[in-house]
This record gives C-alpha cells, structure tokens and sequence, in this order.
C-alpha cells in the first residue's frame, strides 16, 4: 500500500473515533443519568487521550513527508490539505500546554456558570485570566511571529484574517444601526398569546425537520437545554427546547439546527469518515443553519405556511393573518441576549464581543476591564444599559471554553447566508411559491448541490464564490435585511 | 510511580474506553437512527481496535513482569488475578485468529437473523459451521492441551468446569422432570385478559425498577427489542419491552434486568473504572437477576403487593384474588422459548443446549446434525415435537456471536440465587412482610453487602460461599421449587 493509502486508513479509524467522542457529547446532553457525569468526565478524557495520541503519531510525521500531494488527484489534495493543516496545528502546541488549557477550560465552565447563577462577574475573572493567559501563549504558538488572532479565528474559519472581518463589520455597522433605529422607532407588531404545550411542539418541530429536509433515517431530534447538531455522515442528531409560552424559540432553533444537521447528512458519501466528511468551516456551516432559519424560515412564503399549521396544532394564538403572523415572527425588539436576537440586531451583538476579544488577545484590554468595557460598548451601541452581568459580559459560554475567534463566524455566516440567498433566488425563481406550500425541496436541493455535498472539499470562501457566483461581502445581507425590514415596518 | 501504580492508570483508561464501547452497544438498541447502523460498526471496529491494542500493548507485558503480587494487598492482588487472566487469554489467541472470529461472527449474526425469520436452518448452518471451527481453533488455543469446553466455560465463569456442570444438571434433572410432570398434570391457573396500554406499563415498570433499589439518578430505563442492562459504576442502563397483552413480560423482564444493574450500581466506588469493579461472573450476574425475578418478585408476598399496584393502574383484569394473581404470575405452562420459559422448567432448556454445544465443541455433533440432535431432545424432554426452526435451534442468537460456554451460566445464575435466597430467607426473617408492602430494601441491602460491593474482589464460588455460608449446589433451589409449586398446585 502507499503511504497515501495508509494515512487514509489511519485517518478512517481517528475519524470514526471522534464521532464516537461526538456521540458521548450527545448522549450527556440528552440521556446521560444526571449521577454519572463524574465518571462521564473520565470517559471523555481516555477517548480524548486516544485521539490526541492518534494526532501526534510518529507514523503521521513520516507519511506526511513521504506523500508528493502534487501526485494526487483533487480529493487527494484537499485531504492533505486538512490533515497537514491538523498536524502542524497539534505540533505547534507544546503537550504541556494542551493540557493546561484543558484543565483550566473544564474548570472555568463550571466556574462560568455558577458566575452567571450568582451574577458575580468577580468570581470569575480569575479563571477567565488565566483562560486568556494560556489562549494568547497558544495563539503565539501558533502564529509563528503572526497575528495571535488571526491564528485563532483560522482555527474555525481557515483562511479568514481579523483585518478581512474588521473591513466586513465596519461595512455592515452603520447600515444595521440606521436600519434599527428606524425599526425600533416603528409601530411593533402584536405579540403571540396563548399557551402551547411541550409535546404538541415537539410533534410540529418534527415535523418541520422533515418539511426541512432532514433525514430522520439519519438523525433524531431530542430536548436539551441548548440547541445544537452533532455528529456527520449518517449519523448526525440535533436537539431543541421547548418554553410553553413562545413556540417560536422550538421551532426556529429545530430549523437552524436543521440547516446545521442537513449539511453534515448530505455531504458526499465517498467522504464518510475521512478529512472531508465535515463542514468546512464554521461560517460556511453558520450560512447553512441561518439560511435554513431566516431567508428561508422567517420569510413571508414560508411563514404564511407556518401560520396554517400552528393554527391547526394550537387553534387561536392571537393572530388573525399571515401578514400580521409574518410581522410577529420577525418582530425587532430591544433586548440583552445575543441568542435572543433578530436579524437586524444580531450582528451588533458579535461586533462587540470582536472588538473586546480582539483586543483582549492583543493586550489591549485586560480582563479586570472587561465588564466595563463590555457594558459601555453595550449602551453606546443599544441606547440602554446593562442590567446585570447574566445579560452582559456573563451571558455567553464561549471564553470560558476559551473559543477567542468563534464569534465572528456568526456574523460570517449571516453574510455567506446573504450571498447564497441572493443566488438561489435567482436558481429557483418560483421559490416563493413553493415556500408557502411548505415545499423547501427546491432550495435545500440547491444548497446540497452547490454547498453541502462538497464537505471539506473546497476553502470556506471558495465554495461561498462557487455556489454564489460571487466574492463574498456583505452586500446581499444588508440589501435583503433593509428591504424586508422596511416593507415590514414601513420604514 | 511503581509498576503497579502505573499498569493501574493505563488500565483505568482502557476500563473507561471498555465503558464507552459499551454506551456505544446501548446507544445502538436504543436511540440510534436506523440508518447509521454502517457506520457504527465503522465506529465500534475502531474503539475495538483501540481496546485490543491497549490489551496487547508491550508495556503490559512489562509492568505484569515487574511486578510481585504478593507484596500487594488484598484488593492489589484480586486486581492483578484478573488482569494477568486477561493478559494470558488475550496472548494466547493469535490476532488473525481474532480479527477472523470477529468478521465471522458479525456476519453469522446478520444470517442468523435472516434465517430464523425465513424458518431456514440450511441458510444458517455454514457461516455456523465457520463460527464452531474458528471457536474450536479458539478453544484449543486457550486451552493449552485441556478440555476445550472448559476453556470457554472460564471465559464466562472463571474456574468453572464442563464436569463440575455436568453433575449439577444430573442432580437437577430427576427432580425437574418429575415436578415438571406433576405440575403441568394439574389444574392451571387462569390467564390474564385485558388490554394493557404501553405507556402505561412504562410508567408501572419504572416504579417498579426504583422498588427494586435500581438508582435512576445513575441509570434509565428504556424500551428495546431485548431487554439487557448495559455498563458499571454510575452510569448503568436498562431496557424493557413492552406487550399490551401480556404486561409480565414487561415488569419481570424489568426486574430481572434491575438485578443486573444494581450488581453493578453498588460495586464499591473504589473499584470503580478498574479491573474489579464489574460483576464477577456471569453465574454471580444471573444469581442478581434471577433472586430479584423469581425468588423475590414472584413470591407470593411480593405479587400480592404488585396486584394491588396493577389493579391501581389497568382496574380489572380478569384476576380476583391475590392468591389467584399469584398462580398466574407462576404459570407454568408448554412453550418452546427458553427466555420465555417459567422457574420449573426454564433449567431443561439450558441442559439440551448444554449438551449440544459441549457436543459441538467435542467434535462429537456435526453442525450439519444440529437441528435433528435439538430436535430429538426437545421431543424426548418436553413431550412434544419443534414445530419450526425459530421454535428450535434457530431461537438464540448466542451461537451466532459465538458464545460457546455461555449458556449453563444462566443455570448456574438459578443454582448461586437458591443458595443467596436460602441464607437470605434466615438473614433477614421478616422478609415476607416486607415485601408484601411492597419493600424490598431487607433483601436487596443484604444482596448489595453480601455480594454486590465486592465486585471482582472474590472468585466467583466464594462469593457466594461467603454470602450464603455453604459450598453452592442445586439443593436448596431444587427444594425451593418443589416447595413452591407443590403448594402452587396442590400436587
């Protein structure tokens, strides 16, 4: 066999292993006994153990240096691609400090979370410190003399650099500030009313998925206390929630999710188990879940469907029309909780914690500093202040697990969302029509074909140009949000 | 560190990734979405890779050579049997040999399906014929010049042998058969009638479950196709299934299982991810299962207790008295299935696969003979003729996978339950107004003392030596049964 082939097989194996480590995360979330998760923290920590030792076995340094990539074809090379990207990455962080950062994560999430209970920004600044400490020294290992940022938003959105995001932001700042102040200043739509029972949600949410696209031979959808999607191939499961008195945070956290799952389901099958077979990138997978959710789930054609049958499932909620339905689904409301947030709002949220992590990686910042920085940014950018720290700097789970670069690729994936939009509209042009039979066929099938089947095959921004025919930028985005908010609000 | 302390370390690694396999074969008859059954195997073929390489790794060999058992103290020790067995074992199987069996046995499975639902043993007999020359290869292997038989039998029941088996049926035998005969000659009881609604029998079966001391904050109890309990320390799962016809099957097969998982719930925690903290053997298992089923939970004090509860939850049901409800609960009735069989004649059944499969293994039966030789017996010792192959030789599928040696241990598990049940009934001489409240925790905290904590720590006949006083035999379970369905039947 050639060194190619042998890596390829030692890969199927690290692959198949970190599902199995994505199913343990599943399972603890979903149907672990609540009793075992000391034991649960053992598990991960041996199956973690394996692949970290997979990822630094000598036998990888060897075939790397024996494999000509240029001998290979097109999925051959991007397979290398991934795997050196991966190598080097595990090489460049000393061992001693993989673990430090493990243990210091693991302890700060707890610390994290009874923080928010007690709303003690305090009791948590010190783990957070050293969480901060040990993400710059990894991100100066990584970036080679390089920006320490720019290494670890490359981490979720390879390629992409804080000076690109920056230019994306200030693009998109003043035209979202202009639209919500607009917004806000009009007439708000009627808000739902009634009460609409867990399990009639959890029926209908089901439902949607499938409506969706998502293959239930393939995954299932369960409760949790957070949303998510986990797993790729065949196996890819997603979770909702459910609050009796606002059936939307179900329904539209199922659809997003299912964007999420639909995209590791439909990629190609020859990449099952392989570097290829997952998202490509954070943001690419954020514009499948957002599309999924907004352009798709929240528009007029979509949501005038909705409104059948959630009035079939729950009879009279207040509403008397798809109009006045469509309205109160996007409804612009003022608000702490980036989750919680619209369309025309959510990217506000994510350009302040950029600017504050990007400045906390480059010392410009310090964390004893962070929650005034945090709370003078916010009233600045909303016009209100902080109330407590559980809606400020305390509200998100992201830096005590010590994610510096992830946010931004929200925002990067409501902007690729915003570009494929634009080119799917043109690809299915009665997509309308089939959207308010509750059809998505035409543009789940379009996203497939043009995004999601390729996996890992193409660079993040490369499949965004393929499939939409375009740089990305944020143009579409913005030129979507003004207008769908301005006919809404008749601003 | 010393020897010892290290292999300890390595080997609560592999404990922990035996405990992930494990979640992984759960998660497979429980929540997995039908068509990820492909990738799983790739899945559980790579943490079982994993797990062989730990089993054979060279440091093993070392720290078993370092180290001096007999510096050691008594739990040391009992480690170091049970790891150095586990070496030995691993070491005497040559790996084709393995990765053979293995591939064999997983497509024999599959077969063996497809043939008991087609009702064609000829499907079936040459992949069995595979599998009993690779296990014979396999016994000769591990049986370095001994009894081949025996050398499986260990693999189940350490120190148990082929003869040792042989003479406690034969004691068993006479008395079975003759009380057999008298029984089935008398008036039977009355059968339910009634429907009796799946959810329903859930929600019974979980009340049941925590009657029996099961500990749901580390563990859960879900519906399969099988019921089986499913990993150690704090995190322990069952399953159940459920009949509308016929809600016994559900809650005894829910006790049963319950006396599976509290073995392993109240294995001491300082054995917990190490070589002693699972259950001893597989007879020491049966014995928690069957004392739980039969001797507590089809007691007459206890069923009266359970009448009430049922009449609670279904109204009526055909059944007009506790003692009635006792008679039905203890049917003893014709049936071709040994998983369905009652207390009096559930040991036939495991004799005839006794016999044939020590025969297998002998090279004294032929596969091609297989189901003529079942079928002969069955004729002979019941009475009536194997209507069709899924009736007869094709009804378990322990052949399938392999599991040669396995069978008598469910008789041994009913042998080891009338030794406990004997001492239990003298620890504990209230026992039957306790149970007739529906309270369990006399029996089952003297079960968790006397047996249950050691886990590994004791070999398996002195355990039960230890916890019932006397050398184990069929004495007391044979007069236990003559007792009860004497009075049961008036005979």
């Amino acid at each position: 066999m050639s060194a190619y082939e042998d890596l390829m097989r030692f890969e199927h194996d690290t692959q198949a292993l970190a599902q199995v480590a994505g199913r343990l995360g599943w399972d603890q979330e979903t149907m672990m006994p609540r009793g075992a998760a000391d034991q649960r923290g053992e598990e991960m920590a041996a199956i973690e153990g394996v692949l970290h030792a997979r990822r630094i076995d000598p036998r990888m340094g060897d075939w790397l240096a024996q494999i000509d990539d240029a001998t290979l074809d097109q999925v051959g090379q991007a397979q290398m691609r991934h795997i050196r990207k991966t190598y080097a990455r595990t090489m460049k962080i000393p061992a001693d400090l993989a673990t430090k950062l493990a243990r210091v994560t693991s302890r700060a999430q707890g610390l994290w979370a009874q923080a928010r209970a007690d709303e003690d920004v305090a009791a948590f600044l010190p783990v957070l410190e050293e969480v901060v400490a040990l993400k710059r020294e990894e991100g100066k290992a990584l970036a080679n003399g390089g920006d320490v940022y720019d290494a670890m938003v490359d981490d979720y959105e390879p390629e992409m650099t804080a000076a690109e995001l920056a230019a994306m932001f200030d693009a998109m700042r003043p035209r979202l500030v202009a639209l919500r102040a607009a917004v806000l200043a009009a007439e708000p739509p009627r808000a739902l009313s009634g009460h609409f029972p867990s399990e009639m949600q959890m029926e209908l949410t089901r439902k949607l998925a499938v409506t969706f696209g998502y293959d239930m031979r393939h995954g299932r959808v369960d409760k949790a206390v957070h949303p998510f999607s986990s797993g790729s191939g065949h196996d890819v499961r997603i979770t909702t929630r459910t609050n009796e008195l606002d059936p939307f945070n179900c329904f539209y956290s199922t659809i997003h999710e299912v964007g999420h799952g639909c995209y590791e389901q439909n990629i190609d099958d020859a990449y099952l188990l392989t570097p290829l077979g997952g998202g490509v990138s954070m943001g690419v997978h954020e514009s499948q879940s957002r599309i999924y959710e907004n352009q798709l789930g929240r528009s007029r054609a979509f949501t005038g469907w909705l409104y059948g049958q959630m009035r079939d499932s729950f009879g009279d909620f207040g509403i008397d029309s798809e109009d006045e339905f469509y309205r109160t689904v996007n409804r612009v409301h003022d608000g702490y909780i980036r989750t919680e947030a619209d369309e025309v709002q959510y990217n506000l949220h994510i350009m302040l914690r950029f600017d504050l992590e990007r400045a906390l990686m480059a010392g410009d910042l310090q964390v004893a500093d962070l929650e005034a920085a945090w709370n003078d940014r916010f009233s600045a950018d909303f016009g209100y202040a902080v109330d407590r720290p559980s809606n400020g700097c305390l509200q998100d789970v992201h830096w005590s697990v010590g994610l510096f670069g992830y946010f931004p690729t929200y925002s990067l994936g409501n902007v690729y969302a915003g570009c494929l939009h634009e080119a799917l509209r043109k690809a299915v042009p009665d997509l309308d029509d089939q959207l308010a039979r509750g059809e998505t066929g035409g543009a789940t099938a379009w996203l497939r074909d043009n995004v999601q089947r390729h996996g890992g095959l193409f660079r993040p921004a490369e499949v965004i140009e393929r499939a939409s025919g375009r740089v990305p930028g944020p143009e579409p985005l913005l030129t979507y949000l003004e207008a769908k908010f301005a006919a809404l609000y008749g601003v």
